[in-house]
């Protein structure tokens, strides 16, 4: 498959429903690509989101200004000199043309105090956003906005948080990329291979689709460290693997999606019976997601049916509420259920907690929840991940600070038996509806028996 | 294939040879790794290359510390918040057993303003080392380095410009992974496809063999836009497919390689003879390779083969010294014949022309001149590339001005005759020998048939 460009009317329709929200000029910059080891080594330009959200191109170097008046590009214009080596350029007129919207050289831009702004990821932009608009911009996420700027910020959210048409159409795209990239690693896993071996089937059904992979790939037999960076490993034939893989389409939506297999192509009983628990935990919060529910509670439902199957397996010993209450889940699940899905993998995360968590929310600090990124009430077009695990982590584990008083409701000779599951992570991205929720990744292998299945192929 | 570590003897050895030049401390920094679309979205962390040279490991934030003393790294300390997410990191002690160095947290780092530094690559840490060094620091390259930096950058000149046995072991296999990525870009290109799918095949290998890619791959149908970086043109089946990819080990050495081949796995007549033309070119560029020999003569030997093959196609008429004197290589072959390559794929290009061009050269100013970025005369132990072409690029043969009074010695009717000859390139990197040279990337399918043959596979 080849992934499509949305219609340039729907980039219009953005910009207008930015320009509505306004009270005054906004200007939302691509930024510039980063060096790698030197100069003209550089990363692949990916343009920041918002650019990206309202122009649906990444050309570096441009900013576009947003007012009442209506949008207008300011781009670098072509250069012949560089023609010669990555090829003609559009004309500013071509782009215009292109993208149905006023383009002019970035040289004509006319700063002024009164535009607002949002942090810029690095330095070299937010300098030059700063000298623009006369006025300091810090990079990165996580800046305290005032003024023009917060009405700016809350004004892309309510953009980006209920998603339109074609950016439903974009994470259909990303997740069906996606999911042939997950089908591919299980087919080329292979006992004594290495890690890197399997990442690089999958990310070569990203790359043959025009995508990219929208975050590093993680793909280990250690899934119990969870954003594992390493791929060096080598595949035991006991082993399971974890890949949380996913691709970005051109325009920058992401598919985000997590599956377990075993490395010899069937489960232990013992790897089998934890898969199903973390399976059931996944289907208890999906199920759980729909219009007006808080994500917390879908965070919760998962939690509390995961200390449900560890009791069945015998690895926790008591009442499941009561055990969930005292912190059970967060033992062997320390991290939150999910979080927004759209033109970044952790949508809106520039914004800090500003778009996960709605006004008046904050944060929970207990273990398994405080790294929680989304606790809004859910509105149908939304995208999130449902994520749950069951992972060992001997840095929890065989701390008697971290387990406290759950000692006594933990069985430790039950939990030895299950020493061939190290780290299990099930993770779909999930559309609420009007009545519900749709999941994006459905064609990705996930009972045990479509896993097992396909891994034949 | 999976690429080997080197010895950390190696990494003592080279740092003492370094200790050995300076007559003052100096600082080399790794840096840090760059945001993509937000703070925590990264991009792989690739350390700066003179750290890279000196230490082996691409370690995020620290920095090495050289004087005649010894050395000593100065490192983040592991971060118990980020094992839960990214697994133990080795301690300082662990380190310093690996490494064999001394290791300490980094911030014992105790700066002074004559502690000697080059550029970073990057704003962020060049504001960071300019302030432990009280100093200001500009980042990227080309900046006039004076006193004790110029010394330290004559000092890594002199280490890198001349491979010692272990960076000759990482480019060889740097070359072997690279031959591997053509050998299944090859074998997987199939007309109607995009360029997309074949650049997948090739970067597959270079993921499971545990390497990255060492600059952005170029897989084009448009070889005659030199720095083409567009994967989406479908493969036509008379299309020539140029693919300008290289693999770089763990340890940041690269591989630089450039193959063309016919989609439909057949040369036609005209790309034949072209072909030829250029491999031609570039066994006379090859065969010009050895101690004390200028490397702007070799690059000369490429341009006056490449004319001389011209004539033979009857592309143009005349005498081929006189017409190579009067710029005719350069309307069709308007870079460099190559440059050296290391740690860095443009080797040491982060201190601009200094490590390329000898004292008391520089850049010429002829069209076909001015890309060259090496003049030294070579000698054994240097990596450079070997990278004739054959372009047809309208910006140059379509214009008076660029063609000037050669359009008489010009046969355009023959030329065009060559329309299914975009852009041809051959490269290969080729290593500097006590008696002459030797091709690192000599297993790579090059020849008419042996491409044709491997198509086939």
């Amino acid at each position: 498959m080849w992934t499509k460009a949305s219609d340039p009317r729907v980039f219009v329709a953005r910009r207008a429903r930015l320009a509505e929200q306004l009270k005054g000029p906004a200007l939302l910059v691509a930024g510039q690509s980063r060096p790698r080891n030197f100069q003209h080594n550089r990363f692949p330009f990916r343009a920041e989101s918002h650019f990206l959200y309202l122009v649906g191109r990444s050309i570096e170097g441009a900013a576009l200004l947003v007012s009442a008046a209506g949008a207008t590009l300011f781009a670098p214009p072509a250069d012949p000199e560089a023609e010669l080596w990555t090829g003609a350029m559009p004309t500013l007129d071509d782009l215009s043309r292109e993208l149905q919207l006023e383009v002019r050289p970035i040289t004509d831009l006319q700063g002024a105090s009164d535009i607002a702004a949002l942090p810029p990821q690095d330095l070299e932009t937010a300098l030059w956003l700063s000298e623009r608009l006369d006025r300091d911009l810090e990079p990165g996420g996580g800046v305290e906005l005032e003024g023009a700027d917060a009405t700016l910020a809350e004004a892309m959210i309510a953009l980006r948080l209920c998603h339109d048409a074609a950016a439903i159409e974009q994470l259909r795209e990303a997740a069906l990329v996606t999911g042939r990239a997950h089908l591919a690693g299980m087919r080329a896993t292979r006992p004594g291979d290495r890690e890197a071996m399997v990442r690089a089937a999958m990310e070569a059904q990203i790359i043959a689709a025009g995508c990219s992979t929208a975050y590093g790939s993680i793909v280990t037999v250690h899934g119990e460290v969870l954003h594992n960076e390493r791929h060096d490993g080598v595949l035991g034939a006991s082993d399971l693997l974890l890949a949380d893989v996913g691709a970005e389409t051109p325009e920058g939506f992401a598919g985000d999606v997590t599956r377990v297999w075993p490395v010899s192509g069937r489960f232990s009983a013992t790897q089998r019976a934890a898969y199903e628990v973390v399976l059931a935990s996944q289907r208890a919060a999906i199920a759980a997601v729909a219009p007006g529910v808080r994500y917390l509670d879908v965070h919760r439902a998962a939690g509390l049916a995961l200390v449900e199957g560890l009791i069945g397996l015998g690895i926790l010993r008591g009442s499941a509420p009561e055990l969930y209450a005292r912190g059970a889940a967060a033992l062997f699940f320390p991290h939150g259920v999910g979080h927004l899905l759209g033109i970044d993998v952790h949508d809106l995360e520039d914004l800090g907690d500003r778009a996960g968590y709605q006004p008046g929310r904050a944060r929970p600090s207990a273990p398994g929840d405080r790294y929680l990124r989304l606790d809004r009430d859910l509105s149908p077009g939304m995208c999130v991940t449902i994520e749950p695990g069951f992972y060992q982590i001997p840095r929890i584990l065989s701390r008697p600070s971290e387990v406290g008083e759950l000692e006594a409701a933990l069985d430790r000779a039950e939990l030895a038996r299950f020493a061939d599951v190290r780290g299990i992570r099930i993770e779909d991205d999930v559309l609420v509806t009007a009545t519900g929720s749709e999941v994006l990744s459905l064609a990705v292998p996930k009972s045990i028996d479509d896993v097992e299945h396909a891994m034949l192929g």
